[in-house]
C-alpha cells in the first residue's frame, strides 16, 4: 500500500470509529478506560523493552541528555500514565450535555448540545505520556485520535499505542478509536493535513518548525500549541517580599515548560529596592540574568556576577531554560505595550497592591491566561480544575490556554418543530 | 507601495485598531453604529452613483439577470443596511462578560472572560450589504475588520467602507476598525492569507473556488462558511401533510441559500402515498425534480412531467435552485448512512411522529443543526434569536451555525492571586 493509501485507511478508519464513539455511553467509554490502565499496567515489561531501543538509538545519536531523560520510562512512569487514565475515568463526561436551550416566537425550541468534535489529529515530538494521556482525553470526549509522535519516541510510542487501542477493542468500542502512525517518514504527516474531508483538527504540539510546517501545509483547522514568552510585571505599588517569592517561582521552578516566565518587567520607581534581591536570588539559583541597560547599572553597582547586555532578540526568545531577561519600564503602559510587541499571548501576570493598576491589567493584556499576583506556572490544566489537558493552546479562536475534555468538544444545535415553516 | 507592503499596512493597522476597540466602551460602539447608519443615508446618493458602475459592468460582462440583481442597490436596500446597523446597536454588548468564575483549593479565583477575537479578515464574493452588515457585527463586538468583497461590486463596496470608517473616526473610534481592500488583484488575498501576526481570523464566504484557494493557502486560522447540502428525511411515521409543507418550504421559499434542501429522502413504506403529492407540488412551483430508479417508477406510473434519473453526482451537489434530488431509502439507518456520507453537516431534517426515530436522528446525525418536524431554512441567526449573523459556519471548531456576536468572541482567563505560587 502506498503511504497515501495507508494514511487515507487511517483516516478513514478514524472517521467510521468518530461516529461510533460519538454515541459510546459514559460507561462504556469509562470501562475502556480503565481496561487502558490496567493494560499499561501489564505490559510494562514489553513498553519498556520497546521504550530501551528508543534510548539506546537517542543516546547512539548524542542527543542532549535532558532530551534522554524525557524519552525514558520506568515502572513509575507507567503507572502514572495508567492513574491519569483512571482520572480520565472519573471525570464528567462533557458530551450530551445541553449547554443552554430556548424557545422562540413560533415554538420552535433551540438547544445547543455539547457534542465530540470528531477525528483529531496529534503531532508531537514530546515524552511517551503523551501518547497515552492524550489517547485517554480524546476517547473520554467522544473523539477518534491519530497520533504522530516524534521518531526518537516511535518503539515507545508504538507499544503503548498497540496496548491502549486494543484494550478500547477489548472494551466494545472501535480499535480505530486510537491509531498512530507507524512510519516515521515525514511524508506521512504531509499526507494527513491533506485529509480535511476525514480529519476534523489538528492540534501539534512542539518546536517552531514542526509548528510552522503544521500551519502552512495543512488544509484542516490546526489548534497550536505554541510557545509562552511569558513575563510577570513588578509594578510600582507591589508588595515586594511577594514579588520576589512569585516571579523566582515563575521562572525556577520549572523553567524547560511553556507557561515559565522568560522576561521580568519592573517599574522604574521600585527597581533600585527590589532587583538587587532578586537577581541574587535569581543566580544563586543558576539563573543567567540578562538586562536592559538600567538593570545592568543598577545590578553593576552591587553585584559580583556580571549581568549580560539583553539585545532586541532576547526579548523574543523563550528560553526554556534557567535564563531570564530583565526590563526596567517606566510606567505600567510601557510594561503591556512590552508585552503586547514581544508575548506570545499565553500568560502574563501583574505583581501590585494597586486596585487601578491590577484592573487595568486585567482588561488591556491580551492573553490567554492574565494573573495579578500570582505565578505563571499556574496555567494548567489540573491546576486550573480541568482535571486534565492535552495541551495548551495559544490560538484566538476555538480554545485559549489549557485545553481539557470541554475543549475537546463543539456543538450543535439540536431543534424541536412542531411543523414550522419559514414565511 | 509595493502590495505587499500596502497589505502589511492594513493589518498593521487592524491590529492597533483591535487594541482600542476591545476597551471601547458599549456606548460609544453604539454611538458609533448609529452614526454609520446616518451616514448611510446621508451619503445614498454617491452609494447608488458607484454601485450604477458596478452595475454597468456586470451587464457588460454578461453575468446573469440573478447576479445582476444580487448586485444593485437601491433606497430600500440601502435603508436595510441602515436599520440592520441600529438593530445591532440594539443587541447587547458580547464583550466582557465572565461567562463563569470558580475558586481553587489554593485560593486563586480563576474567570472565563469574553474578550473580542481581535482582527477578522472576510473575504466574500455576495452581495454589497454584506460590507455593511459584518462591519456591524465585528465593531459591535470588538473586532477589527478587514473587508475584501467580490471584484464586481468594488466600486459599492468602496462607497459603502468609506462611509463606515469615517464615521467610526467621527464617532471617535479608529478608523481603522474597518479597512476594505482597495485593489481587485487576488494577489492581495494571497499577501493577507500570510499575515498571521496580525490577522487572527479569516471567514471567507463564497464558491468552492474561493474556499479551496483560502484553506490551502492560509496560515491564519479559517471559519469556513461553505455549502450547504440539506436533506430532508421523511420518516416512515411521518405526518405526512406536515412533511410535504415542511418539506416544501426547505426547497422553494428560497432555493440560492445555504439552507435551502437540496435532497428529500422518503421511507420506502409511506414513498407511495407520500411522493405523487409531494412531487406534483414540487413540479407545479416550477421545480425540476430528479431521482432514484424507486422514485422514478413511483412517479412514472401517475406523473405528467417525468422525473430524470439520480446520478451519484446529483447525491453530492449544491443546486442553490429549483432543482432537488428524491431518494427512497429502506430504513433510517439507511438515511443517517446517506446524509453522512453526501451532506455537508449543515443543516438535516426528519419529519416524524416516531419517538425513537426523533430521538435517533437528533442524537446520531452529525449536522450542525439537526430539526425535528421543522423547515431546514431556520438555520440564521435572526431566526435562532441570536439577533444577527456575519455567516453560517460549516466548520467542526469554534463555531457551528450560524456566527452571531458571541461567535465573534473568545475568552481570556483572568486569575486573582494573592501571591500563589506553584509547589
Amino acid at each position: 500500500m502506498s503511504l497515501k493509501d495507508e494514511m487515507l485507511a487511517v483516516a478513514q478508519g478514524a472517521r467510521q470509529a468518530a461516529r461510533e464513539l460519538a454515541r459510546a455511553s459514559t460507561e462504556s467509554k469509562n470501562r475502556a478506560l480503565l481496561s487502558m490502565a490496567k493494560g499499561l499496567r501489564k505490559s510494562e515489561k514489553s513498553i519498556l523493552t520497546e521504550n530501551e531501543r528508543d534510548v539506546k538509538g537517542a543516546k547512539e545519536k548524542g542527543l542532549p541528555e535532558a532530551l534522554v531523560d524525557r524519552l525514558l520510562l520506568n515502572s513509575s512512569r507507567i503507572e502514572n500514565m495508567a492513574s491519569g487514565l483512571e482520572g480520565v475515568a472519573a471525570l464528567p463526561d462533557p458530551v450530551g450535555e445541553t449547554i443552554k436551550m430556548w424557545r422562540r416566537p413560533n415554538g420552535l425550541e433551540i438547544g445547543k448540545r455539547r457534542v465530540p468534535i470528531g477525528v483529531i489529529a496529534l503531532i508531537y515530538e514530546a515524552r511517551p505520556n503523551v501518547t497515552a494521556d492524550s489517547s485517554g482525553l480524546s476517547l473520554k470526549s467522544g473523539n477518534a485520535i491519530i497520533l504522530r509522535g516524534g521518531s526518537e519516541a516511535i518503539h515507545s510510542n508504538l507499544a503503548i499505542a498497540r496496548v491502549l487501542s486494543e484494550e478500547a477493542s477489548r472494551a466494545r468500542l472501535p480499535q480505530e478509536a486510537i491509531q498512530i502512525v507507524k512510519t516515521t517518514d515525514r511524508e506521512a504527516v504531509r499526507e494527513l493535513l491533506k485529509l480535511n474531508e476525514f480529519i476534523d483538527l489538528i492540534i501539534p504540539r512542539g518546536g517552531e518548525s514542526l509548528i510552522k510546517t503544521v500551519v502552512e501545509e495543512s488544509t484542516i483547522p490546526v489548534i497550536k500549541h505554541y510557545k509562552g514568552i511569558c513575563h510577570t510585571y513588578v509594578d510600582e505599588f507591589a508588595d515586594l517580599d511577594m514579588a520576589v517569592k512569585v516571579s523566582f517561582n515563575a521562572k525556577v521552578q520549572r523553567p524547560g515548560v511553556c507557561n515559565a516566565m522568560e522576561t521580568l518587567l519592573v517599574h522604574q520607581a521600585i527597581a533600585r529596592d527590589f532587583l538587587p534581591t532578586m537577581i541574587k536570588k535569581f543566580q544563586e539559583a543558576g539563573v543567567e540574568v540578562i538586562g536592559c541597560p538600567e538593570v545592568r547599572k543598577i545590578a553593576g553597582s552591587i553585584l559580583i556576577v556580571p549581568v549580560k547586555e539583553a539585545t532586541e532578540k532576547d526579548w523574543k526568545t523563550e528560553y526554556l531554560d534557567l535564563v531570564l531577561s530583565v526590563k526596567v519600564v517606566s510606567s505600567l503602559k510601557e510594561a503591556i505595550e512590552h508585552i503586547h510587541k514581544y508575548g506570545s499571548n499565553h500568560s502574563e501576570a501583574i505583581i501590585t497592591e494597586n486596585y487601578r493598576a491590577a484592573k487595568r491589567f486585567l482588561d488591556e493584556v491580551d492573553a490567554a491566561a492574565v494573573y495579578v499576583n500570582a505565578s505563571t506556572r499556574f496555567t494548567d490544566g489540573g491546576e486550573f480544575g480541568l482535571g486534565a489537558e492535552i495541551g495548551i493552546s495559544t490560538e484566538k479562536i476555538h480554545a485559549r490556554g489549557p485545553m481539557g475534555l470541554e475543549e475537546l468538544c463543539i456543538y450543535k444545535y439540536i431543534i424541536y418543530g412542531e411543523g414550522q415553516i419559514r414565511q
